[in-house]
């Protein structure tokens, strides 16, 4: 998927869609690249898509559970993330000294020393997924019918950078399918076809291609290459800043048994279960919509708007 | 507001309703106390709740503007948190090293030892209010009429705890002003009987109640009295796992120049802004739903259930 684009035009385009979004107020920057705060249109723009989602989803009756951004640390430990995305981790520390400590911490801030080597780590960590803090729950007997999850959660992936579609914290809104290989195989198939077709509704020209995770180092790339060999990932892409590297805003993925076997989630015959899933970037969708219809969803096309009504 | 419960009985008592909520489903274990995931209608109620206070604070024309639940570390260290509540600060950290070194940090987990030594900080911080956000972007010369802002985030406070509400992280929806003293005061006033008005037609008998931010140590307890002596910080209270000890789910806040002065925020007369708001514990006021009318919404009151409808 590497193109020959020179570095420099995408670098400027990614500054240049960046730059007319903060211009517009559509981003609202923190000093930190990847970390923005989102206007009333932006957030408005992923409610509607949402809703849709929600729609879309209705006939499959998934349970719905919402998480917050930090999963217990000890649920982290138990998937391979340590291993496979090292870099992209993000682990909570705090406080925990005495007074007469907490003037020395105060002290180094004054004096523009380091501070953070009196922090300890606390029992939680970034959400590096919003599937993650779900598998622990699920231990156990699945019934036979298996299970579909419909999940929202904000996810932390530590990768500054100035492509406004890279951000490092953002939310994912999932459906997750637990039960057998053949059940978790048609859940990401019917979705890979009908989230093919909602993004093309709301007038996104978006393609599904075979992808990979960005595995960590040299062994990862071995990962990557059997990732796709397997076909178990696939990503909707859509030209956001640049039309010659699209953007991935949608991801369907199998897990094979990876999670069953991790958080002993076994289906009714005894077997560690599979599990597939169906990820929308909702801040990419947004960003896409705004790239593909501009800047004011008032003067986006009837029948986008007709989509994103309700 | 200290009372003479017997700390068995309080204790008790946070335990049994934590019990029930997660008993019936409506809150999902993670692991860790205060971090939990929500049912479907646990979500629910919070949106259902949400929309009731866009409609109440429609007439205020607030600027909508929706931060992550994270900051710059750098906008952190501009306030006093650090002084004020290191014990309750989230730092993010993370894996900069190399391959080899990804492989000793693996191995430090594989052997069950420390590993977050290697880690170290990034550029953010968990976001320890809804308001702190918004300080740096407001820098500069506010227009006369000054500014309100309606914001929603997730906020970390490390605390782990039995009782179920208090959570380590929350949604906290807030209106805030900007503007002259004058202004600031006539905001807090203005929401505090508004909010108070919003839970008691929801049916929550909140009574308004003086309070202080939990400072920490004894150089706290002098800012706390301080706060106190001059009415800052008000709360609404509602009795949740303890009808002795009730739980405030909203608060109205006087910042006087604290912020203004941090985040050169000036008035158009040239004096350091004076900051004000009114936030609205969000799983909290779900929380205080479930205990007063019980855990079936379908249930509730019709006069509750009317105002939560739209």
């Amino acid at each position: 998927m590497e193109t020959c684009l020179q570095p420099d035009t995408l670098e400027q385009s990614y500054r240049q869609y960046l730059d007319a979004l903060l211009g517009a107020g559509l981003l609202i920057p923190s000093g930190v690249q990847g970390v923005y705060g989102l206007s009333g249109v932006f957030e408005d723009v992923i409610e509607r898509f949402e809703r849709y989602v929600t729609r879309m989803g209705a006939e499959t009756h998934a349970e719905v559970m919402r998480f917050p951004p930090l999963l217990s640390r000890e649920t982290y430990l138990r998937t391979d993330h340590l291993e496979t995305f090292p870099n992209l981790m993000g682990s909570v520390h705090t406080f925990t000294g005495s007074e007469r400590e907490s003037l020395e911490l105060a002290a180094q801030k004054a004096e523009g020393h380091d501070w953070t080597a009196a922090l300890r780590p606390t029992d939680v960590m970034m959400v590096p997924a919003a599937c993650y803090p779900l598998y622990p729950t699920a231990a156990g007997t699945l019934p036979p019918e298996g299970r579909t999850v419909d999940l929202r959660a904000f996810v932390f992936r530590h990768e500054p950078s100035i492509d406004p579609a890279r951000l490092q914290i953002f939310r994912q809104r999932e459906y997750v399918r637990l039960g057998t290989p053949q059940q978790a195989v048609a859940h990401r198939d019917y979705w890979l076809e009908r989230g093919l077709g909602m993004l093309r509704s709301v007038g996104l020209p978006a393609e599904p291609v075979v992808a990979n995770d960005p595995f960590f180092g040299r062994g990862g790339k071995v990962m990557a290459a059997s990732q796709r060999e397997q076909t178990l990932k696939y990503e909707l892409v859509v030209p956001v800043a640049s039309a010659e590297k699209p953007t991935a805003v949608v991801s369907c993925n199998c897990h094979l048994d990876h999670f069953g076997r991790a958080f002993g989630i076994n289906t009714s015959d005894g077997q560690p279960a599979h599990s597939a899933c169906i990820g929308f970037g909702l801040e990419r969708i947004a960003l896409a919509l705004f790239k593909t219809h501009g800047f004011d969803p008032a003067d986006w096309p009837a029948a986008v708007r007709a989509v994103l009504e309700p």
